[in-house]
C-alpha cells in the first residue's frame, strides 16, 4: 500500500470536469468553483469534457488553462449563462449491457492520469457518476467520481435546494412583476386574462416562485396550478370567473406539466408536446396558449399566453448571487471532497438558518439520490390546489436574494465563451 | 388683451398628464419628467387623468403629489414598467361626428383650471392631440395641448427614434445573447432551431435589434425577418438548410407581422391572429410558433419557439440609460414647450451626434406626424432580405447603452404603483 501511494503521488494529479443536462444560469458558477479550488489545491491539468460524457468518449476535451486566463475571466464566467463547456443528455448504459463504453471510458481518463471527474448535471448525471463509480470500485480503478447538483427544477432529493433554481425563481418573480403591472396598464373597462407558463415537467417549484411577485406594492399572480396537483379544467374555469368578479386584469402561472385526470398534459390537448427526448421526457409547449384560447372562447375576453421559455433558465442578467455563491460554492467542495478521498458523491447545499439565512455544503452517498424526484409538498399547496403557501415563500424567498449583474459591454452583458 | 391675460395669470396654472397606448419601459419616466418639470416651472397642480382621455371622461383624476413625495418616488417612478396611470386604448371620434364629447372634456378641462394638457402615447395618442388642438382652436379654448412620443415599435416619423424603443431593443438584444448561448449548450450532436418572435406589426426596428447580439464573443441571430419584406417560406427553408450546413444550433429572429405575398401573416396560418382591438389591428401571436412546426417537419430536427411577448415592452429591469434620460428629457421638453406658449405640437428626438451620441428634443407640428408609420428603409436589410445592414446596427447602437438598474428590495425590483 504505501509503495502504490507514492506511485501516485509522482503521478500527475489531473482533474477533469464536465457539464451535463438542462442548461441554467448558475452551472458556469460551479465550473468556476471546481477550477479554482482545482487550481488552488494544486491539481495539474484541470481538463473540461465537452459535451460531458458524450464528448469525452470522441476525446473532446480542453486543458481549461488555456480558456480562463485570470480572476476576471472566472467573474465573467460566473456571469454565463447555459454550459460554457457544452452539455450533452447521454445516458450511460448498464454496465453490463455495455462494458465496452466504461473500458472507453477509463482508458481515456487513464491516458489523461485524471484524479477526479466532476460531473456538474441533474438527476441523470448523477447516474453517471454512480455508474462511473460502482464500475471503477469493480475494476479496482482508483478515480474519485462526484457530483454537482445543478437544475433549475430543484427536484433533486437530499439537497435542500439545486444551484440554478434560486436564480430561475429569481428571473420568474421579476418578470412575472413586470408582466402584472403591464396587465393592469390595460385593465380599464377591459377584462384580460394573461396566462404564464413555466417550466417543471412534474415538480412545481418555478411556477410556485411566481408567488414571489405578492409584494407590498404587487398582488402577484391571482392564481397558481403545479403539476403536482391534478388539473381540473372546469374547476379552473370556476376560479377565473371568480377571481374576474373583484378584478379584471387577471394573472395565472401554470407549470407546462399539468395534467388532467386522465393522465393526459394539458398541452396535448392542443396537439403539442409530442417531441420526446433520449430520457424519453416528453418536451411540453402550448399549455398557457391551449389554456389562453379556452379561456377566451368560454369568457369571451382578451386573453394572451406568455411562455418565459429557455430564458428562465439562461437569464443571467438577473441572477440570484445567493445562488452563484451556492454554486460556485459546490464546485469547490466537490474537488474538495475528491482530494481528500471522497467518490461516489453528491455535494448537497444543506440549510443551516433562515434568518439570517446561512447554508453549508455537504456530501451525500450518490446511491441515495439519483433518480428521486422531489416534488413539492401537497401541504405547501393550498386546500383549493390554485395557490401556494407561506411555507413555500418562506423556503424560496432567502434563494432569491442580491444580485450577480453583469457586466456590460457596449450596452449588453459580457459573456465567457469557449476558444477552441 | 392685457386684462384677459391678467385673468390667466391669477388664475391656478394647472397641468394634467396622461398615457395612452402600449406600455413600455420607458412611459413612466416621461411621466417623472413631466412632474419634475411641472413642479420646477411653478404650476400649481399636476393631475394625473387615469387611464388617458377615456378615464378623463369619466373624470379619474389624481393630484399626481399624493402619489409622488419625493425625489426617491420619482427616482422608483423611472424604473417602474407599464403606464403608471393606466393607459387605454381610446380613439377620439372626428370632431364633426360626436362634438358632445368634445365638449365634455373641454368642460373638465375648465372645471379643473387645466393650462396645459400632456399626452404621452404613439401614434394614435398623436391623433388625440390633434383633434383636441383642433377643437380648441375651433372654439377659442386656451389651453394647450403637446404630445410627448413613446412606443416600443420605434415606427412615429420625424422623431429620430422613439422613447420606449431603446430599453425594449436591449432587453432583446440581452435576451438574444443568452439565448444563443443556451442554444449552443445543446448543439453537439442534436441539429436545433431556436425562432424567436418579435413585437412590430409592420416595422421590423425590433426584430432587428436582435442582430445587437452580434458581438465579439457572440455570432447573434443566424437569420433575420422583418415585416417590410415580404416572407417567402420556400426561401426561408432555403436560407435554413443552407445555415445548417456550417452550424448546429440555428438561431432565427422574426417578426409577428412577416406577411406573405398574399397578404397573410405567417401566423394566420394556423389560425391565429383573429382577435382585432379597438383601431382594427389584428392582434399578432404564433408565427414562431407555426414557422417551427414548419422546420420541424421540413428537416426532422428539433425545434423551440420562443416569444418574447409583453416582457420586451415591460421589462424595466434591462432598461437603456440613453432611453430612461431620453423620456424623461421629452416629458420634461413638453412641459416647457406648453409653459412658454406651444400648442398641437410633439415632442421629437433630435440626433446630434452618433460619437459620441448626443440628443436633444424638438418640437414640431402634430399635424404633419400623426398616423404615418415610419418603417426600416429597404437599403437597412441585406438583398437577400435575411438579415439587417451595419447602418441599422449603427442607428440602433447608442440607444442602447448604459444600465437603469432596478432598485432591489428582497430581491425584487421595486415599482411606484397609484396609491387610490
Amino acid at each position: 500500500m504505501p509503495k502504490k501511494q507514492n506511485t501516485t503521488a509522482i503521478k500527475k494529479r489531473n482533474i477533469i470536469v464536465g457539464q451535463s443536462g438542462g442548461p441554467t444560469s448558475a452551472i458556469n458558477s460551479s465550473l468556476a468553483g471546481v477550477y479554482k479550488t482545482a487550481k488552488e489545491r494544486g491539481f495539474h491539468t484541470i481538463y473540461g469534457m465537452l459535451n460531458g460524457v458524450q464528448g469525452l468518449m470522441d476525446e473532446q476535451y480542453v486543458d481549461l488553462s488555456t480558456q480562463i486566463h485570470s480572476d476576471m475571466d472566472i467573474e465573467v464566467l460566473k456571469r454565463t449563462p447555459s454550459a460554457f463547456l457544452g452539455s450533452c443528455r447521454y445516458k450511460l448504459p448498464e454496465i453490463h449491457e455495455n462494458p465496452e463504453i466504461y473500458e472507453k471510458i477509463f482508458c481515456i481518463l487513464d491516458k489523461l492520469e485524471i484524479e477526479a471527474f466532476i460531473y456538474i448535471g441533474g438527476n441523470d448525471s448523477m447516474d453517471t457518476i454512480k455508474k462511473l463509480f460502482d464500475y471503477a470500485i469493480v475494476k479496482g480503478h482508483k478515480q474519485k467520481f462526484l457530483g454537482v447538483p445543478k437544475t433549475i427544477d430543484n427536484d433533486l432529493a437530499l439537497t435542500d435546494h439545486t444551484p440554478g433554481f434560486g436564480s430561475a425563481a429569481k428571473y420568474i418573480a421579476t418578470s412575472t412583476k413586470e408582466i402584472i403591472r403591464d396587465a393592469l396598464g390595460f385593465s380599464y373597462r377591459n377584462k384580460t386574462i394573461s396566462i404564464l407558463e413555466i417550466m417543471g415537467r412534474n415538480a412545481g417549484w418555478l411556477t410556485g416562485a411566481t408567488a414571489l411577485a405578492r409584494t407590498e406594492e404587487c398582488d402577484g399572480p391571482d392564481l397558481i396550478y403545479l403539476p403536482e396537483i391534478t388539473f381540473d379544467i372546469d374547476k379552473f374555469l370556476e376560479n377565473v370567473k371568480e377571481m374576474q368578479e373583484t378584478r379584471d386584469a387577471v394573472v395565472i402561472a401554470v407549470s407546462e406539466g399539468i395534467k388532467l385526470a386522465d393522465g393526459r398534459y394539458v398541452c396535448e390537448l392542443s396537439g403539442g408536446g409530442e417531441y420526446v427526448d433520449a430520457f424519453g421526457h416528453k418536451q411540453l409547449q402550448g399549455t398557457a396558449a391551449y389554456l389562453a384560447g379556452f379561456l377566451g372562447a368560454k369568457l369571451g375576453c382578451k386573453t394572451r399566453s406568455i411562455e418565459f421559455s429557455t430564458l428562465q433558465r439562461s437569464a443571467s442578467h438577473m441572477a440570484s448571487r445567493v445562488d452563484i455563491n451556492e454554486a460556485f460554492m459546490v464546485g469547490g467542495a466537490a474537488v474538495k471532497a475528491a482530494d481528500e478521498g471522497d467518490s461516489g458523491k453528491m455535494i448537497v447545499i444543506d440549510r443551516i438558518a433562515d434568518d439570517p439565512y446561512m447554508s453549508s455544503a455537504g456530501v451525500y452517498d450518490v446511491h441515495r439520490i439519483a433518480n428521486n424526484e422531489k416534488l413539492v409538498p401537497r401541504e405547501w399547496v393550498n386546500e383549493e390546489g390554485n395557490y401556494i403557501t407561506d411555507e413555500f415563500i418562506n423556503y424560496i424567498e432567502p434563494l432569491i436574494q442580491g444580485d450577480y449583474p453583469p457586466f456590460m459591454v457596449n450596452g449588453l452583458p459580457q459573456h465567457l465563451v469557449l476558444n477552441r
